[in-house]
């Protein structure tokens, strides 16, 4: 029997973190040891705090560091996996951070126990085969449509068949000036690409803001409206949802940090699309079972993924299998920690469609050399004891 | 105007933290500081994963430190607060451990405030006065009916109106052996007593354990049935409801670690009583919405709290004005730490009821040197620069 003698968080971080919606500029790594193998995984979650998570103090008996529910469990099935999520989500129950250091552990395990079989991930999971994905690629709203209308253009040209836009401007100014973004993308990426649009929880819960937008989606053939609301506003989703045309859908879920909260979206906020990200929903285990509960109401699932390649395989793994749920984030402008975190890439073939490797585990291990040159040295000390410190590697040793 | 000039947490601990169900083993107190003012609040969290959500490095947009959203702000009405609130949730929207450091620090606010009105918090919300509640202490089931005949004897003996038993062998056994726990509990609680039960998520999702416990429960006139599932099994709580007879209520939310959450416990999982820990749904600003929305859909709001009597103020001040709502949890078997960090205590009169203080804010200050006793030292380093240090303090100091 093997048991886990090991997990390690590593913290790597750009030297300069600008105030921008892009989460590739740091990351949070996990390495589990089973046996004298490894598997990695990653985090979509604040470094520090999950760091903390992983080795803090007992509180009480159902607040407990993740690491108490890990160390020492045996590892040599995926039922064993599912154990030891379980016993992560018990032990930690009042540990709120805790469903995101579970991501990236959950996602390593995988990764592990992949290698001491010698299949990708997704076959573990009871898939006979990986589907291609449509990356879509995405990107802001330009501050004018013309910007906009160029950024599309060019994602044509790299040869994305899907692009989605957000944020930028979009929401705040009027519904005619969101119309003219929404007519500028669709001009830019031609009549046959799919176009998504992305609001960012703009208009909070207000439904009228979003009515008002709903022509010029449809005029436009948008295919999904993501986050028009805080996640939490279940009803007013709902009551979008039953407004739309039957050509566009709600989309969310980014922020379930469990799956019974992604179950929500489906059960009653009535998304047409899910969208989960592995690294914090905890991790390819509840990922999966998100995938069934989507296929048993009709909804299509999509990933979720802001970081590096090995985060993005992580994502693809739990619906690979289903032919589809065809679409995949695909995150176009990494940071270069993000980009050089792993050496090999998911790049778009000919079609514009993406393959997950036929590798053992996620088919992506993390550069040691790109480890060293963006680490974050963290020591967390308690009453004295230290009970954290950044490991130390040598390329070799990793 | 008056700014927020600093906010230091402060990490408390017995000497020895025991593998049981006891929150009250540890603490974390938040002190905020605005123009020669200050104000308390407790977090109702793990003390190590919140301190690193208050000073870890920002990794994108939505991913800061709370500190960022708070420090600097202005402090001059309940207005004010509210803004904090949302630029925290909005600045920190993929820092899942946020919302439990918010917690303790929008109660921390609110104290402050109330001390620069020289009012009560409750009387901020807008109630004119506070109604006494019915505390009911909280047990867990004996090994045997016996041991469980004798608890409740106990505390109707010690005044107590209403009884909480919950865990132990509790649904782990047949339904029989539960009917004869319950037997037991109204026996030594006499008939007139107010009967609760919590079956610590127990049961998972598992409908059929649920309902063959039923007629046992109208029986013995429980008053709600608490916590059958885990908090995300909306449906199943929903389908338990329906086949409750009309004396039993369903409760639960204490999981619930902002106020939507909260809300889709009444709207979804239909409870009867909706059970909020300050400490954890985002302060007293997000728990007053709860009770907003409760009373909206006849629902019951009660607090939840385990830990000091400053923490039980800071759970009572968002329901104080609401006298139908007149059950509060009294936590009856505190630890030292939580019994002696404040000097003053919120104690049950002749008639079984308890009072909230007419003093400002909280109404209660940490005590100095208990907290100097149970001190946990706290270094945080990142990069070689000190992030987080326990602050020093002496009893003039504070």
């Amino acid at each position: 029997m093997r048991t886990i003698d090991a997990i390690d968080f590593f913290y790597l971080s750009m030297p300069v973190i600008e105030d921008i919606g892009d989460g590739s500029q740091d990351a949070l790594l996990v390495r589990v040891e089973a046996g004298g193998e490894v598997g990695w995984g990653e985090c979509e979650a604040s470094p520090l705090p999950t760091i903390a998570s992983l080795i803090c103090p007992m509180s009480h008996s159902a607040c407990k560091p993740v690491s108490a529910s890990v160390l020492g469990q045996p590892l040599d099935s995926p039922e064993d996996i599912t154990r030891i999520h379980q016993l992560v989500r018990q032990n930690s129950a009042d540990l709120l951070q805790a469903d995101h250091a579970l991501s990236g552990i959950d996602i390593a395990l995988w990764d592990l126990l992949g290698k001491l079989r010698n299949e990708p991930i997704y076959r573990l999971l009871g898939y006979s085969r990986a589907y291609p994905k449509v990356p879509y690629a995405s990107f802001l709203f330009g501050d004018t449509p013309t910007e906009t209308c160029e950024k599309a253009r060019r994602a044509r040209e790299l040869g994305f068949r899907a692009v989605k836009f957000g944020w930028g401007p979009f929401g705040r100014t009027s519904a005619a000036e969101d119309a003219d973004q929404l007519v500028a993308a669709r001009e830019g990426l031609g009549p046959e690409g799919i176009l998504c649009v992305d609001a960012g929880t703009v208009w909070g819960a207000n439904l009228e803001a979003a009515y008002s937008r709903l022509d010029a989606l449809r005029a436009c053939r948008v295919t999904w409206l993501e986050e028009p609301f805080h996640t939490g506003a279940l009803q007013a989703y709902r009551q979008l949802a039953r407004k739309c045309p039957p050509s566009l859908k709600l989309a969310g879920g980014e922020g379930a940090h469990n799956e019974f909260m992604a179950s929500h979206m489906i059960d009653y906020a009535d998304v047409g699309f899910i969208q989960i990200d592995t690294g914090r929903v905890g991790g390819i285990t509840s990922a999966r079972r998100v995938v069934e509960h989507a296929l048993a109401r009709g909804v299509i699932y999509v990933n979720h993924t802001f970081t590096s390649h090995l985060a993005l395989s992580a994502s693809l793994q739990p619906y690979a299998g289903i032919q589809e749920h065809f679409l995949c984030e695909y995150p176009a402008e990494l940071k270069p920690l993000a980009w050089e975190l792993t050496r090999e890439h998911l790049i778009p073939d000919e079609n514009g469609e993406i393959h997950l490797p036929e590798r053992p585990g996620l088919g992506f291990t993390p550069d040691p050399e790109t480890m060293l040159r963006y680490r974050v040295e963290v020591e967390i000390m308690v009453n004295g004891e230290i009970l954290y410190h950044t490991p130390h590697w040598s390329r070799s040793a990793l």
